[in-house]
């Protein structure tokens, strides 16, 4: 595990370059920023991206380091080619027959499947924040919207003693009905690939099970504020919903955007969030 | 004018609402952001918004903050209602038969168009930023995408003695051309009101050559730098290559994404333009 | 208020060019078409436009006069500039942040609402309209289209004594579960307003709500048909199903297109409301 | 051939229901709808329709007639069922294998070609109208819009004499050009049959050699106004213009509507048409 | 009827080019493949085409004949301009006013009705076949995909005493419901043609009940297996589901793909028939 | 390498499942489908699939077996899961961020680019149905449309001594300009991959210059057919005609469809293809 300053212009902010050992011992990438005057450790958010981001170049998402956080940006494996500035971290596996993208890779395996790498890096991630001395690790929140609000739930029910979870219109819940009402990608990559391996219905559904956030969302122990979108085309906020019903700790508040589709509530939801954080 | 702490959960960085006095002394907002720990008067940057966006609420763009200067986020007048977070400035000003949006509001008349109202807003924002104690009056900058591009390449040519123009895709060049060929809105609302309002054609090219980005160009003295995307369907890259030609000023550059659509550079040219803002 | 004759090439119809002081006294343009050769005062058809379309040039909408009736086009100020041929009216007033078109001029206080203008110069325009010479003031009907059937239930409510009321597909009703089902402009510019003004959602449903039809139907006391086309996109028929079942006036008709969309019964309809209207 | 009243609520008009027989005597039927209070003949405007329009209710168009002409409005066998209020009259005759639409009935022989019956309608309908006692057999007109406007060309291009002809954004012309480039139906109709019939390229085009308005503006002894509109994806203005650099004619005027698309000049050219035919 | 050797390249099948006559004695086309080799009377496989695509060229669709079947393609008349290599059939029927398409064509009078004539086809075919000396008259079973399923419902329960009916994502089923639901064409050609005919819904939907496959399903006395696709938007499974619920034959079994659109099964789907087939 | 009979109804012809060796010693699958009474080696054809196809179930693409060739289909490595019935051959290597789809993956370095495995498989599959007994190893042609065409061409620049090379609107060329302007993907892959990674342009085009089929064509020695359409928006046909311009070979043909998208000739393209492979 490596920690190097970042080149970038930002001067206000430490920005820093973390490599750390994910899935398989494989190299993952983050951003850690954070505030430059700081006296002695601080709470820490770990946020993880949307689907097919990549953490892109130093700079990006400054409110929760600019807020007193140590705020940790992981990279997605083999992520960051579909938005944004791009990604650095590799996924070293293959896969069978698969439709375009990353929902259907290894998917007639849990063991193969590719979330369950993206889930372990995450859970590492965690560890390592924990053990950075300018971190309180008895403060330390996971967030991230859609893939990254889906990716929270699963840490966030993997690990215990966080301080909190935030998962913004969390996608990857409740696969079973999703997908039949999702409109669009990436819940419709699964159709897509259901569409042609027609027999495959069971046991794709059975891999899911194993990475559907409405059964993370059980074992949550963290108070927990999820955020959905009504208008919500891309993750369908009823899965958001079976995930939020699931959750059995008591300081647990769930948001709802009335007339907002995947955008849900953007910097207004992160303002309430930071608020909420503070008054834990 | 008043300059009073914003509420926000930003800690590390000095956020502050701007009440100022625009076209025909009408109150227009503004986010200043700047470093919480500055010596001495520092260099500014004044952005201007996208069509139809809002200042939002408090933390929004914190880049160049971050960075180490005083950044100034203005209110476009009866904009924000489209996409972010809203905005905070009324235009109270009505208008004939137009076509819905800001396009063709007044567009019979060079007096009574929209953009002479922002156009003289923005231009007294640079002259109120330049009267701040906390603010170097030699070192500010203007910047912004899209319509913020259009309206910093106006600000340029009509403010003398700014340090630098950094418009990216820039919004509002060309009129003629751009109508004809943009695929999509805003520059397609002109061809929509013209669709209705045959005869008047001319008088519409008349006033839009008051507000043309190219005409702007020619005017500018200050190190200019300016980018776009080649598979732009809203702003096509043709009317900001005509503005470029048109600049006069010796440090000038033209930075090219060839696989880009309206979104252009992102946070990548957000560094290419710190960079060299930096080493001047 | 002036009535001129209007240029154009009809010959058998006179066309009289109007305006008259709507809202805050402005004025407001409308066509009156009529029969050449009538002998005494004639019954008057007074009908309002669909969004964003404006009167237009002499001539347009034959029908009602080559019937034997007074019509009256009213110009919707601010309008025209969308379809058509353009419009004369001019809507001197400004708003604050607002979604392209419209819906969410002023929505933040009821006085401050784009259609409590529009609707005011409807009302005067039935208050003028009473006092020509030339009209049998005992018998005057509203009607229109889309936006102008919304308009002619909010005159029918409010003004007293009507012959009939003839929406069709009306517009501007039951605007809470409108906003949800509509799948396309204008409705869905509120959707967009409040996807981005996401606190203001009970402040603009109760600005709405002194604008709706619904409740205007409850006041009127003139015989009315509503048309509604039951694969319309634009205007949910589920709306104007409940303006009509608020309707108290026991002469009143639904007529139902049952695989039209927005464009509803077309002359069709026409032809059933001169039927319907020459029989009462 | 028949001339009846029609039913109508039309009291300022006169509206007649006239049959006559067209291609092969089959019965074809059209709309007179005239000036109640004539003294003589009166001049007469021949109207077609758009494509898969039909003649519709009595009281469609009224325009003309409202100006004082004898307006005729034929019926387009079989068509009637895209758009409207419906048409009354059937084309007794099948096809061979074709595209949907009527552009490929009977692609594969000029014999068989689906407007060879059309515009034998048309030319036997203004033989028709000239032998009506209440029209100038001198002073007849023919127009239309879209497949009206490439009739209105073939009638002029067919029958010597007339007073004008006056079609708007004139589809049916520059067959091989046209079906190249245009983005919609029906011209597109053509590249679907050839998309199947892959072997039919030369057939098709001969066959098509014989309905194109190219050809027929050269025969064309009236003064000819055309309309186009640049922005028309349904009718490529290019083919228009190719018909119009054709005219032999003398007194010819193009007009050019620059950011319409196939709705063209809607009221305005009419009433430009008045003005230009009432000069005549 | 004749029976004549298709020009091919196909060495390993026989196939043959058939002529037969069909409605009112008019001359059908069909393609006969069937194996090189056999020693005795071969079962048969009647197929019918989906809406719009003819019989092509020699050689389309082995896999029956590859299996031992006797093979027999039959085109419909009219069609083939769609999609793939063409028709050979003509419909010398004209029609009234109709949508593009042949869902209109005569549906104002079951004996006008377009599908009156495909069906008697049909039914006239399997007779034919029943007299081939190649093919074993007690093994006939009927197929086909979308409105060839439709054919075939209606086939099998017009004829008595075939072996199979394997209609797949079958069109033509339940109109009053499809065409309320339907997204796609051809069940939105109704929709379209209702929208121009308003007082045609009775006797369309009159029409329509002769043709439905769901009543021809009460008289099938054969086996039947019957695909569908639950996110099938062409055919709403809705209709294919109705006609199966209606089967009285117990030998039946309904194939339900969920994933699929109007593809269905595809090549999977003819494995399950092949096997089902030849269990029977 | 295995080949043993697959199970399917198929009886008139022979089919067997193949496994063979491709990159890096990775098993491949593939069908080979062949006449069931030849009595000596018979010519074969190697056929490559579309993008993200998979050989599907046994009894797919039966023209070539039926017509007397040894027929040969290539499962490719990690696809199948776009459309048809699946695929069996996984590609068991990874990559760094990429854009969803195969275009993308391993796109920095040649070493490790998707096609470079791809293209490996192919070679080695000729290799190995050269050594099959049943084949004439002097008569090999290879074929596929789209990204099969771009194999096809590959492997026929790789492999001297093939009878002839037959693809069809042949993908992976002139990669340049073909990526500026396809409209849709595969090749759109690379734009949205270029418009995140904005720094990697010139690296991009550097390693798919390894594997442009226009650099193939030159080094072909086989007789070569390519079919090409004009509507194709999917596979510009420019990038096909500028591999046919490249071909050194005498006997070379390029036959157009002019109004066929990237379905191209279909079966009649293979009816040609039969009759011209036959002829040499």
């Amino acid at each position: 595990m490596t920690l190097v300053p970042a080149r970038t212009a930002i001067s206000e902010l430490l920005v820093e370059d973390l490599s750390f050992p994910g899935f398989g011992g494989e190299t993952v990438r983050a951003w850690v920023t954070r505030p430059a005057h700081a006296s002695g450790p601080l709470p820490a958010v770990v946020e993880f991206l949307g689907y097919n981001g990549g953490r892109g170049i130093p700079g990006e998402r400054l409110q929760w380091p600019a807020a007193g956080y140590v705020h940790v940006l992981m990279d997605t494996r083999g992520q960051g080619g579909g938005w944004g500035s791009g990604g650095d971290t590799p996924d070293p596996h293959g896969s069978g027959s698969a439709f375009p993208g990353f929902m259907t890779r290894g998917i007639t395996d849990p063991l193969d499947y590719f979330y369950r790498r993206v889930f372990t890096d995450a859970v590492r991630l965690v560890d390592a924040v924990r053990d950075f001395d300018f971190v309180d690790a008895t403060r330390i929140a996971v967030t991230g919207g859609s893939q990254g609000g889906g990716i929270a739930l699963a840490v966030a029910g993997l690990v215990p003693g966080l301080r909190a979870a935030l998962p913004d219109v969390p996608f990857l819940c409740d696969f079973r009905h999703s997908v039949d009402v999702a409109l669009g990608a990436p819940f419709t990559e699964i159709a897509g690939y259901l569409a042609v391996h027609r027999d495959h219905v069971e046991t794709v559904f059975r891999t899911l099970s194993y990475f559907d956030g409405v059964s993370f969302a059980r074992r949550i122990d963290a108070p927990t504020m999820i955020s959905i979108a009504l208008m919500d085309e891309v993750v369908p906020p009823s899965g958001s919903i079976a995930a939020f019903n699931e959750l059995t700790v008591a300081d647990r508040e769930l948001v709802v955007y009335e007339f907002n589709g995947h955008e849900g509530g953007g910097l207004l939801q992160w303002a309430r969030q930071a608020a909420w954080l503070a008054s834990r």
